[in-house]
C-alpha cells in the first residue's frame, strides 16, 4: 500500500521543480516543515486530504492531478484510520 | 478550508450511492467504521492519502475522480500538519 503515496510524491516533486519551488518554500506555502514536504516526495508520509489541497493550489494545479496514476497501487489490506508505517 | 472536505464528502456519497453501497459495506471493505465513513461524506474527516486510495477502490473510480471539484475550496490559512476542527 506505500505505492499510491509513491507516485503521489513523484507527482510532487515534479510539478515543485516544473515551478522551480524550494521543498522549504513549497511547506512554508502549506504551514508544513520542510522535512515532512520531503517526507511526502519520498512516498514516506500518509498525509491529509486538507495537505493534498494546499499542496495543489500552491503548485496551481487542481488537487485531481497530484492523484494521478495513484490507481495503480494495490489495496491488499485494509488502510485503516491512522496512518502506519 | 471545510469546503475541500465537503466536496471530497459529497463526491463519496454520490459514488457510494450510484453503487448501491451502504456505508456500512464500504467502511468495511476499507476497514473503517461505519460512523467514520459518515463524517467523511458529511465533510468533517480530514481523511490520509491512504483511506482515499482505498475507498477509490472500494468504489471502482480512480482515486482522481474523488477529488473532483476541491479546487473551488479556498486554502486561507495553513493546512498544518494534523488534522484540525
Amino acid at each position: 500500500m506505500a505505492e499510491p503515496l509513491k507516485a503521489f510524491g513523484r507527482n510532487v516533486r515534479k510539478l515543485r521543480m516544473q515551478k522551480g519551488l524550494s521543498q522549504e518554500k513549497l511547506a512554508d506555502i502549506c504551514g508544513l516543515h520542510r522535512t515532512y514536504v520531503g517526507g511526502i516526495e519520498r512516498g514516506e508520509r500518509n498525509l491529509g486530504l486538507r495537505n493534498v489541497v494546499c499542496l495543489a493550489k500552491a503548485l496551481e494545479v487542481p488537487p485531481s492531478e497530484l492523484l494521478r496514476d495513484l490507481d495503480r497501487g494495490k489495496c491488499t489490506e485494509p488502510a485503516g484510520r491512522y496512518p502506519r508505517r
